[in-house]
């Protein structure tokens, strides 16, 4: 039996993803008019999920969209599990303000379009046996970070500039505050302590973020929510990154400054380590690599 | 014979407007990773055509986009207005940076998509009898307004709560200066002199904004593009607002402040003249109601 390795969905159906469902006259594609989660499968099981659905019902009231049924949602979610017989992989999902006629306010008849795209992957947690490298950018986004929407412009060409510099990953500096990544959160270790910037409205609260304060936190370490600058970087003894997707990353050099030693750090192994058990807490260890 | 109020354009394809043909993994959909541009057409001819066409290689070369060849979208542009016989109406154009599997960093072998939107309308310039209000609120946009780029969503939000505001349009004003409104620039009169904000990285530079600029000095008004603040909304003589599909409207209320006397300033009227006669100077009288 041959088992797809992708699925998607748009209004009530299942599709493949190659195929074209999508009117021209669409705000999501004229307006970026739509908010969007990517959540990530260990061992059939979607981690972390109803962080996810909360964070999408935070998006979509920000940028007054009726709040989707989380409950619908999280069906949803599970039948194009289910579908692929998906062990690892991937859930992209985005809801948009729906197709109209093109103008900015909003459109009296539309219905928004609830779209999901699932991705079977190998299915590997990450374990870094190096850094990466950050490369450091103006911040040049809107004001309203902490909404996930769709546009995405300003931070598609900051990863583009970082990786055509070599990097792994742009760094977002805004009024001299380190924010976050492109596509990622930002901690910095010094003395001990875990920090990160405050999720305020000027980054997104990434679910893996709140995860590694959190079991930071429960397992002895301190942690701080406060305002970094490059200074930090530059005293640092580690940095890494987290996201859905990438999971936990060490960096070892921002810009021409190595971190620590250069090497990977004790607490982002032992950080990483916990990410580990929980996933497998959450999840199960089952046919997973973890 | 029955004459089509609307056609599109799809990568080589002329298509109905409402036809799907956007799979969902598509840059512009899940990115804003998109340029466009709006042209208006009056007695069946593209109105300051070039200059829109030349806005949208700045757009795209900005975003690191493969230029589009100008020729070959002004024989598209005039190929859609000839399908339709178009007497009057608009030109929607846009440049996506292609369909790929979702990933921040630019997709290597993907192939830009290519659309268009043409719509035939009433065809009267704007004769308007009275002023519009307007409503000032913080500019949450990114920092680089002079790309015109499809991640419009703090516009969208702006240009919305004006409306609900009994407002026509948003004025967005960045650390106390004015900018421009959500899909409009704004004029301010005050002792003959025709004041704009300078068009940096903070505004879309309007081709009607350049066009009023040109005809004003043109015809022996003073210009001015300088910085401006709600102080000079409280002393203006006149405010009025401009775009290529709303022409120019003129402003009798921002926030609480009466503009003027509250009724059509006679700088406006003139101004409006001559962007009456430019247009017909261009692209002719014929049956266009002007």
């Amino acid at each position: 039996m041959t088992i797809n390795k992708s699925v998607a969905y748009f209004n009530g159906d299942f599709i493949k993803v190659d195929d074209a469902v999508m009117p021209l006259e669409e705000r999501g594609l004229q307006f970026g008019d739509s908010v969007y989660e990517v959540i990530r499968v260990y061992n059939g099981k979607p981690y972390t999920l109803i962080e996810h659905l909360q964070r999408l019902l935070i998006s979509s009231e920000s940028i007054m969209l009726a709040s989707p049924n989380v409950m619908e949602l999280e069906e949803l979610v599970l039948q194009g599990i289910d579908k692929l017989q998906m062990q690892s992989g991937t859930i992209y999902l985005q809801i948009t303000r729906g197709s109209a006629s093109r103008n900015h306010e909003f459109p009296i008849d539309a219905h928004q379009n609830l779209m999901a795209i699932w991705k079977v992957d190998e299915g590997v947690i990450s374990t870094p046996d190096q850094g990466v490298k950050l490369k450091s950018f103006p911040d040049e986004r809107w004001k309203k970070c902490f909404i996930k929407s769709t546009c995405l412009l300003p931070n598609v060409l900051a990863k583009e500039k970082a990786k055509r510099k070599g990097c792994y990953e742009a760094l977002l500096i805004r009024d001299a505050e380190i924010k976050e990544c492109s596509a990622m959160n930002v901690f910095i270790v010094k003395d001990g302590v875990v920090k990160t910037p405050p999720a305020d409205q000027s980054i997104l609260n990434g679910i893996t973020r709140q995860k590694v304060l959190s079991l930071a936190s429960q397992n002895g370490l301190l942690t701080s929510e406060t305002v970094l600058t490059i200074e930090d970087i530059e005293v640092a003894d580690e940095i890494f990154i987290t996201s859905t997707t990438k999971e936990l990353i060490p960096v070892t050099q921002v810009d021409n400054f190595i971190i620590g030693n250069g090497k990977l750090g004790e607490n982002f192994s032992l950080i990483h380590r916990l990410y580990k058990e929980d996933v497998i807490r959450e999840c199960g260890a089952g046919t997973n690599k973890v």
